[in-house]
């Protein structure tokens, strides 16, 4: 397959992207792989000590698979050689040492889960383990001789925490220049992170630069913003949308999203196709209430096929009216003993215009009380003592009918 | 041979030291020594890239001999794994990465030196290669764990340099690490260092403790003030007085020292028993002209013996006195012609206070003109056209005698 034009690429590219550095570079390299017929190596490390994968992580993990929808090559790099040592401080005890054992199955778990969103048979998967762990003491004083004090605490999270004189491990400044070798050892091409890995890419920038390698272009995907609305999603804010979670929980997580999420999560974590984004954008803003149902509906299409999504879909249309029901529905009030005409009680609470529209609403089936349909026109209501019903008109209209 | 009391070691010990970090704890060890009858480790690190020793080295290796003499270990590691890393960022032209070969060379040529001043047979000497050549990233990556940035740049020249804007390479910040983890393999009790190494020698008492080991103390020996009286003695600043140089060479260069420097050489860098070094000090505020051509001469004695240093004295004895005669001698002026009494010569000058003191001195072998005695009491001079003689009265009286 030819790879498609340089423009086209880069429109897909872009979706979403915060900052790709240089964008010139990458316009260059894009060129350079159409006239050779040559994929670029698209390069994302994973942390294998979290295996379990939110639709945050979904974010890059798409910008991975457009690349490889484009043709290019995704290598997916397991870290397991920092996993090993874990947190040799001890401080941090969300990130316990793994051994080799726990770090295969956390790989696999992962693996399993981010090719619900790759294309397996397309994705280089390897282990730095196998290049960074027979590095020596005296290559690690090469490696860190390519980069001053100076520049490591220029990070936005070190220069904060030397400022605030909170303590910064050593170690801490090793791990860039692992993930760097990383990118010198696969001659990487592009190197996938969120915002806040912008330092970590522009390390493997840099060190492949001294070993005399075309430089990666670092390519930033936003944070995605949990369904608090506040803040990035995350575990540990139980604002999350694991990619497992059942197929209702997901459709009814994503409803519950801030209105005005909803459109960066179309562009960042849907397959939507980037030409149709601008359609979901003006629904998103003038239509909320649906777009945020075609959006729950998309995600979980994708995560769980799309007969799952239409029940996930009844459900919470039931679940929604329900709701609304019981918040919002006004109540009428009949004699009890008495009989009444269901055209005369819909004619009372106003929902209909005229008997007319009521009638033909009847025949069409759009009338129900306690969700059973209601097709007869001459349909009479009995209050006995204590009744209470829910009458529903058309898709949208609710009431309570009781005795008194 | 059993230990000395723990005072008298103490006494030893504190000769010349800036700084003995902590010295209770050295205490403790020496009573510890004593009571086992089991020698302390004394740790010394020396840098294979510069093998050639000047009197600026000898201050340690000084130290390191007395504690040989206590009957303790030495323990000399010669540094060759940085050594063979060089100055990784080729910006320090003084700092080459050497062969193997060539550290192995370097490495003979120091120890040459070295056990000129060491007990040869008493000294253990290791290379760090050994244990650091065979650690992987992922120890390293442990051992930076065990330090702060922080505590990093407090060291005296990093935070000057970082303070100054000053680029400092990440891998700067290793070197102090693996020399810690020499103290660490080694067990030393004892490290020696010059007062800008109280960082370094503190990072390996600080991963001792953190290995479970007891730490080492950290022993501080003041830079020598080279021999232009300002300046750390340093082959850069050429105020240096090697310990291969020819006597008369070493003899003459410390005779070049102001005077302020006379008692700390001796304290610091000669053999004189620490009772005797009261009478020196004295000696050096009193006479320091004659208690320099004694510090001349014991250093000669040391490295090149007695001989030699008798040899180097006359030499320098009769180098003064012509520098003496050309600077400082008057010149007395006689007609062309005639012949003048040596006893009215003398008179003249006003260098005796008698004729009759004159002639005891003539008597006595005490006068010369042109370096031959004068033994008769009745001599006299012949003033011929442009005749120029000195005369030399007593030890330290001179003079020209010149036709006019």
């Amino acid at each position: 397959m030819p790879f498609l034009p340089v423009d086209e690429q880069l429109e897909v590219i872009r979706r979403g992207t915060v900052e790709i550095v240089p964008e010139e570079e990458l316009v260059e390299k894009l060129e350079k792989s159409k006239k050779n017929n040559q994929p670029l190596k698209i390069k994302l490390g994973c942390d294998p000590t979290r295996p379990d994968l939110h639709l945050g992580h979904s974010v890059i993990l798409r910008k991975l698979r457009q690349f490889q929808d484009l043709g290019h090559e995704a290598i997916l790099i397991i870290g397991d050689f920092t996993a090993m040592i874990g947190d040799p401080t001890g401080q941090n005890e969300t990130r316990p040492a793994l051994s080799e054992v726990e770090i295969k199955e956390n790989a696999e778990t992962y693996l399993e889960q981010a090719t619900q969103i790759l294309d397996e048979d397309k994705t280089t998967i390897v282990y730095n383990s196998d290049w960074l762990g027979t590095m020596h003491f005296q290559d690690v004083i090469k490696l860190a001789s390519k980069l001053t004090v100076a520049r490591m605490i220029e990070r936005d999270d070190f220069s904060r925490r030397f400022e605030a004189n909170e303590p910064i491990s050593l170690h801490e400044f090793l791990y860039p220049l692992a993930q760097g070798q990383d990118s010198v050892h696969l001659r990487s091409d592009v190197e996938l992170g969120g915002t806040d890995q912008k330092f970590n890419l522009l390390v493997g920038r840099e060190l492949q630069k001294d070993d005399g390698q075309e430089p990666q272009i670092c390519l930033m995907m936003p944070l995605l913003v949990g369904t608090d609305g506040t803040k990035k999603m995350s575990k540990s804010y139980d604002n999350y949308i694991g990619i497992t979670e059942e197929a209702n929980d997901m459709y009814g997580k994503v409803l519950s999203i801030p209105d005005d999420l909803i459109y960066p999560w179309f562009e960042l974590i849907t397959d939507i196709p980037v030409d149709d984004l601008p359609k979901y954008k003006k629904k998103a803003e003038e239509d909320p209430r649906n777009a945020k149902h075609d959006l729950a509906f998309t995600l979980t299409a994708m995560y769980h096929g799309g007969s799952a999504a239409k029940e996930a879909r009844n459900y919470f249309e039931q679940t929604v009216i329900n709701k609304e029901i019981s918040d919002e529905a006004p109540t009428y009030e009949y004699e009890a003993g008495s009989e009444v005409r269901l055209l005369d009680i819909i004619a009372d609470t106003g929902f209909t215009e005229s008997n007319g529209q009521t009638k033909r609403l009847i025949k069409q089936g759009g009338v129900s009380i306690d969700d059973e349909k209601i097709t007869d026109k001459g349909y009479r209501v009995s209050f006995e003592e204590n009744t209470e019903l829910v009458l529903k008109v058309g898709k949208r209209n609710f009431c309570y009918l009781k005795s008194k």
